[in-house]
C-alpha cells in the first residue's frame, strides 16, 4: 500500500488512456520472434471493460486512481486476451474482435504458445506491483484457475442438450464473472479498501459478469448469423448451449433432436434461431439477465463513494443498453 | 525470509519425498471436471530433476532444506509439466513419460486447457510463498517468458536445415536451461543467499541445462527409434533439428536434401541416424556437451557449502552417466 499512496493519482479518463497505451506498449515491446502475432493482436481493440471496472473500483473519494491500478488494469486485459487466444483454438473461431483470430492467421500451435506468452506477461505485470499487496496474489491465481475450469466446463457440455440452467450459470460464472470479480476486487485492494469492502466489490463484478454474459448469449440469437462481430459462426454452430436455447428446450423439447444433428446448415441455424425467439427462449433469458442487472444496480447504489456509484452505474447502463 | 527461517527444516531426502507427495496431492486435489486428466498425469513420474536442483540450491550449511523450498520445488515441477502438456500439442507427441500423452488420450483442446490449469496451480503455489521474497516474483515470470520464446523459436526453426549452432543453443537455453536456472536461483534465494550468490547458482543451472539438453538430443540418435521412452517418434520425424544433425550437415551437406523430404519412413530415419553417427555428428555434439559439463563441474567445485558441492556434483554426474 505504501508506494501506491505516494505515487501520483490520475483522473479516470487519463488512467484509462494510460491503460490502453500500456497494453499496446507491452504487446509491442517484445522479442522479434513473437512480434508479428503481438502486432496483430493490437489491431483488434476490445472495449477494455475489465480495465474500466478495475479503475472504477480503485477510485478514491476525489475520483482519482493510483498508478498501480493502471498496471493492474493492463494486466487484467492482457490476461483476458490470453484466454481469448486459447478459447479461439478450442472453439476453432476464425474471427476475433473484427480481425482474423490468431489461430486462423498464424496456426493453432503458434496460438498455444502465444497464449502462454500473454499469460506470462500478464503475470509479470502483476508481479511488478504484487509486493505492495502481499497475500493478495492468491486471489489472482484463484480467479485464473476458475477461468480455466469455466472454459473446461463449457467444452465438456458442448452439444449437451440436457445442460441445466444451474450448470450454464456455473460455466459463465467461471468464464466471464471470475475475471469481472477479480478486476473489481483488485481495484478495491489497490484503493486501500478493507478485504470485506473489496469482496463486496468482487460480488458486484460477479453479478455484472453474469448479466453481461447472458445478454451476450442473447445477442447471438438476436443478430444476423453472418454479421456478428465476434465470429462468423454462431454459438449453435460451435455446439455451445446457452440460456436462450436451454429455455427453448423447456418449451419445445423436440428442438433437442434437431440440435443433435452433426452439421447444421446456415439455413437450419437461422430456422432454429427463429424458433428459439418464437417460443420465448430469448425473452426468458433476458428476464434472468435483468434479474442480475437489478441486483448489480442495487449493490452499486449502496457504494459510499459517489464517483464509484456514478461510474459503475454508467458502465452497467452501457452494458444493459448496448447489449440489450 | 522471516517465515522460512522460523519454519522447520528437512534433510534433503525427506524434502524430495515431500515434494513428490505435494505434487501428487496438488494434482489430485482438484475439481472433478479435471480429475481424470490430473490422475493420468500422476501415472508418468519424471525424475524431478528440477526440484532436486532447487532443493540442493536451498540447502544450508548443515544440509537442511527449508519448507518453502518444498513448495517451490513442487511448483517448478508442475510448471515443467504444464510446458510438457503444451509441448506435446505442438509436437503432436503420442507418448510422454512412458504413458499416452494428454493430447493423445484426452484431445488437443482439453490439453490446451489442462496446460493452462497447471500453469495456474504452479503460480498459485509460488503465490503462497512469494510474500516471503518480495521483488523476486519477477525472476519467475521472466523465466516463464523465456521458456515460451524458446518453444516458439524451436517451432519456427522446425525443418530449418540451415539452423545455426548459435540458434540451436538459443532454443535450448530457452526451453531447458531457463527452468534449470530458475530452479537453482530460487533455491538460493529461499536459502537466504545474496542476489549475487543466487545468480551464480542460476548460471550453474543454465550450463547444466545446456549439457543436459545436448546429451538428451544425442540420446535420440543413439537409441533405437522405436523404444525411446519419450516418444515413439524421433526428433527427425518431428522435424526438430538438433546439434548432432547440425554437425552432420557440416560434414555432409547433401544430407539436408534428404531431410527436406516431406514424410520420412522409419527405414529412412534409421538410415539418416546411422549416417549422422558415421560422419561424427553425435560425437561432435558430445564434445560440446562435455564442454558445458566441465564448465558446470568447475563452478560447482567453487561452492563454499560442502553439502551443495556434493549433491550438485552427484546430480551432474548422474546426468552425465545416465544420459551419456
Amino acid at each position: 500500500m505504501i508506494k501506491s499512496e505516494l505515487s501520483p493519482r490520475l483522473d479516470y479518463q487519463s488512467a484509462l488512456e494510460a491503460v490502453r497505451r500500456l497494453i499496446d506498449e507491452t504487446l509491442l515491446d517484445t522479442d522479434e520472434l513473437i512480434q508479428a502475432m503481438m502486432q496483430h493482436l493490437t489491431l483488434g481493440t476490445g472495449k477494455n471493460l475489465r480495465a474500466m471496472l478495475l479503475l472504477g473500483s480503485a477510485m478514491d473519494e476525489e475520483g482519482l486512481v493510483p498508478q498501480d491500478a493502471v498496471i493492474a488494469g493492463a494486466a487484467v486485459e492482457i490476461l483476458h486476451l490470453a484466454t481469448l487466444v486459447h478459447d479461439d483454438i478450442i472453439d476453432e473461431a476464425d474471427i476475433r474482435r473484427g480481425q482474423a483470430s490468431l489461430q486462423k492467421k498464424f496456426g493453432k500451435k503458434e496460438a498455444v504458445i502465444c497464449g502462454d506468452y500473454l499469460f506470462c506477461i500478464a503475470i509479470a505485470m502483476v508481479a511488478e506491483i504484487s509486493n505492495h499487496y502481499p497475500e493478495k496474489l492468491k486471489e489472482f491465481t484463484q480467479a485464473m484457475t476458475k477461468i480455466c475450469l469455466g472454459e473446461l466446463r463449457q467444452f465438456k457440455h458442448n452439444s449437451d442438450t440436457d445442460l441445466s440452467v444451474l450448470n450454464y450459470l456455473k460455466i459463465i460464472a467461471g468464464k466471464t464473472s471470475a475475471l469481472f470479480a477479480l478486476a473489481m476486487y483488485s481495484g478495491a485492494i489497490i484503493n486501500g479498501s478493507s478485504d470485506k469492502e473489496a469482496r463486496f466489490m468482487g460480488r458486484i463484478g460477479h453479478n455484472m459478469g453474469l448479466a453481461f454474459q447472458i445478454l451476450d448469449d442473447c445477442a447471438d440469437y438476436e443478430a444476423d448469423v453472418v454479421v456478428t462481430k465476434k465470429s462468423v459462426k454462431h454459438d449453435l454452430a460451435e455446439e455451445v448451449i446457452t440460456l436462450p436455447l436451454i429455455f427453448a428446450f423447456l418449451k419445445k423439447p423436440e428442438l433437442k433432436q434437431r440440435i443433435r444433428q452433426q452439421q447444421l446448415s446456415v439455413a437450419e441455424i437461422n430456422e432454429i434461431i427463429a424458433e428459439v425467439v418464437d417460443v420465448g427462449g430469448v425473452s426468458m433469458a433476458h428476464d434472468v439477465a435483468e434479474k442480475y442487472y437489478r441486483k448489480t444496480k442495487k449493490m452499486i447504489d449502496t457504494l459510499p463513494n459517489k464517483h464509484q456509484r456514478q461510474l459503475m452505474g454508467k458502465i452497467l447502463g452501457r452494458i444493459w443498453k448496448v447489449e440489450n
